[in-house]
């Protein structure tokens, strides 16, 4: 790994937004969706997943969902099972009650907050297809209250029973109402504006290709989409008390993600930035992914030697990561000096891989700088929230003047009027 | 007015995404911006606003907003403070704390809310600039805790100095930290990028026409931005206890602002229905902008008579309103079965423009039927959340085969390895 200087670092990755083929492409997709509804559906799936379906093939019945069971093995289940109970304690805490604030004059002002009523929740198929994901997708919208959850994920290419049993069980297990054997921007259309066979919804969330995600992009306003993710990301602050094989574990396992992953380490140690580099090299040479994550390594690593820890907190903030892990002597000490970050993982044991699957926060982060505006996955995306104002006869008396003066500076005076009809009706003193 | 019937109607709006050439001419302006900085903002402001400034004069100071306040009337002014206190109070309670769970374990998992650190508010110039939608957008940004909130708003044509006094007034009164006398899509882009003189924001807000809107989604990623919002909408609800006077009031109130305004009366009673509609035509001729109104009454109006208030409740939560007023006997008796309405107004005297100026909750609401997902401007639109995760050694040894379990299922071997050299390493029974 090359060591380099905070000064000279920057990380730029850009965003991949199709070719003009590809979105003309999905924009032809979803007209069709829009036109023919299920023949659409049926004809995309055949063409692009080589896979003939009629519209009773598109479900995937609760049966098909049990039957999934006898296909993994107990100790994956068992351990998909205390993830989901972790991830659902975490996003617990995240629900938020509607509230009311009652005034002396009468009026009652307040906050109603309700889940959406319908989420499709998309998984993209074969070796894309990640059962952590699925929880992490679905469980917050189960949390928040949402009463359908549809998932969809493409048949595999030959066979409509192909669906990855692991996928099912981690989708009975979160709490999905509802599968569909479809894939592709022919599903995000199908979920967006809904067909014969499927009810549209009004949120479309889950990774996919690039198609998924130019139809996502397309589709948002008529419903509402989650955001399109980057490149994974990891910045480790290690002081001289992180182990180096630790910090060269955790570094690779990020950039074993994908070539455009990013995994960097800060450090004002240079023992430590050479003893981890040192590492990196060792356990990079064992790892099955090494070709991957070199790529990685290469393009978009970095050592960064600070002069300071503090100084690496200056740069973590400007990086703004989606993963950051705190490796050095007391990390509480620097926690509250981080600014912008998606996750923070404290201390030698809160390795990522502990929150890619398993403490119970979300694993869906923002990428590509946006922590310093954006968020994790969590509660809030599921719910939707209204004001409420009762105003009292006594409070539209005693503030009409003032609601009318703000109208008509405004050139509203129809406005006005909506007031002062009801005060010249009733007013006593008017 | 016309009398229609539930299952007849639907509303329809098209979105407007600009032409070609508009997509162009912002997609310029954004470069133009970030190659040349201030130069290109000065070039822009004189092509656009026909306004010759020097970097120093695009800083609107702290003397400029002072000198406002004795250009408007006391009576304006007191308005003005009373809404915004209204208005902070309302947002107060929105606030939320970060929060920690410490597990038995010893594990510590938590959430961190922080507020954003630099939030740029878009004001239109001239007739479009609302005092009161200033308000709506710094107040939360405000209450989040955001420490730099920087209004831009485009200067008169023809001279430096001719700012809105009324807007500078509110800016002051909301909490504005800075103001450039910027507009268009160049202000946006010079938010979004920063130049010499303007360091650039985290998140973009606020309304303007439609170069504003499309610099927005252009820009959308590197910066946050708020939802565009489409044309205003108000339904009400009505029983036979319901003033056709007030309900006639109501919705002109929402007809004056736009010709693509929507205002809609649902009510199981057809004699409300026909006196609703005599009022509408009285007040009508009396509006100042009753040309703007009756477009949009003839276009986008409706009185829809259903059987009950129930089937009433049914086609408001199909519409999604921006506004909905429930002007009925017991109108708590109805707001519990509103699936979707951006803000809910309650009984005879909660006109909508009691909500638009004074009552405290936010005026920024989601239109279209997007309510069905979205909810209207508050706090949370101006902060940002961390996951923290401290595990405990003793957490990691007892759950570190399950997360082996899972990363390996997923192919991702580096991960489990980063679990592993940490169980090898410190291990005793392992």
């Amino acid at each position: 790994m090359k060591i380099v200087s905070a000064r000279d670092f920057r990380l730029q990755r850009e965003v991949d937004y199709g070719t003009a083929e590809q979105n003309q492409a999905v924009k032809d997709i979803i007209r069709g969706i829009r036109t023919e509804g299920d023949t659409a559906l049926l004809r995309y799936t055949e063409a692009f997943d080589r896979v003939k379906l009629s519209p009773q093939d598109l479900r995937i019945t609760p049966d098909e969902l049990q039957a999934a069971y006898s296909q993994v093995e107990p100790s994956f289940l068992e351990a998909i099972r205390a993830a989901a109970v972790n991830i659902r304690e975490f996003h617990m805490k995240q629900r938020r009650a509607s509230w009311m604030d009652l005034q002396e004059d009468g009026s009652v002002l307040g906050q109603i907050i309700r889940p959406l009523q319908r989420v499709g929740v998309y998984v993209p198929g074969g070796k894309a297809a990640y059962p952590s994901s699925v929880l992490m997708n679905v469980i917050p919208a189960q949390v928040a209250g949402v009463p359908e959850i549809v998932m969809v994920t493409p048949p595999a290419t030959g066979g409509k029973a192909g669906i990855d049993p692991y996928t099912l069980v981690a989708a009975a297990e979160a709490g999905v109402t509802e599968a569909y054997r479809i894939g592709g921007a022919q599903a995000i259309a199908a979920l967006a504006y809904g067909t014969e066979t499927i009810k549209p919804v009004d949120k479309v969330c889950g990774p996919g290709n690039i198609y998924v995600a130019l139809a996502k992009k397309e589709v948002y306003g008529v419903v509402d989409i989650d955001s399109i993710a980057g490149p994974s990301e990891i910045v480790v602050l290690a002081d001289d008390t992180a182990n180096p094989a630790y910090v060269a574990a955790d570094l690779l396992s990020q950039a074993e993600h994908d070539e455009m992953a990013s995994a960097i380490l800060i450090t004002p140690s240079r023992p430590l930035a050479e003893a981890a580099a040192e590492e990196v090299r060792k356990q990079l040479a064992e790892l099955p992914r090494r070709e991957i994550a070199s790529a990685s390594i290469e393009q978009y690593g970095a050592i960064i030697v600070t002069e300071t820890l503090e100084e690496g907190i200056e740069v973590v903030n400007r990086l703004a990561p989606e993963h950051l892990e705190l490796m050095v002597e007391n990390p509480m000490a620097y926690a509250g000096l981080v600014e912008n970050a998606g996750a923070i993982f404290l201390g030698a044991y809160s390795s990522e891989p502990v929150g890619d699957y398993f403490a119970g926060p979300n694993h869906i982060i923002p990428t590509n700088g946006t922590a310093r505006f954006s968020s994790p996955v969590d509660v809030d995306d599921f719910i939707k929230k209204s004001s409420m104002i009762y105003y009292s006869k006594e409070a539209l008396f005693k503030n009409g003047a003032a609601i009318m003066e703000l109208a008509r500076h405004e050139g509203l005076e129809g406005h006005a009027r909506a007031i002062e009809v009801r005060l010249k009706n009733e007013g006593e003193a008017e």
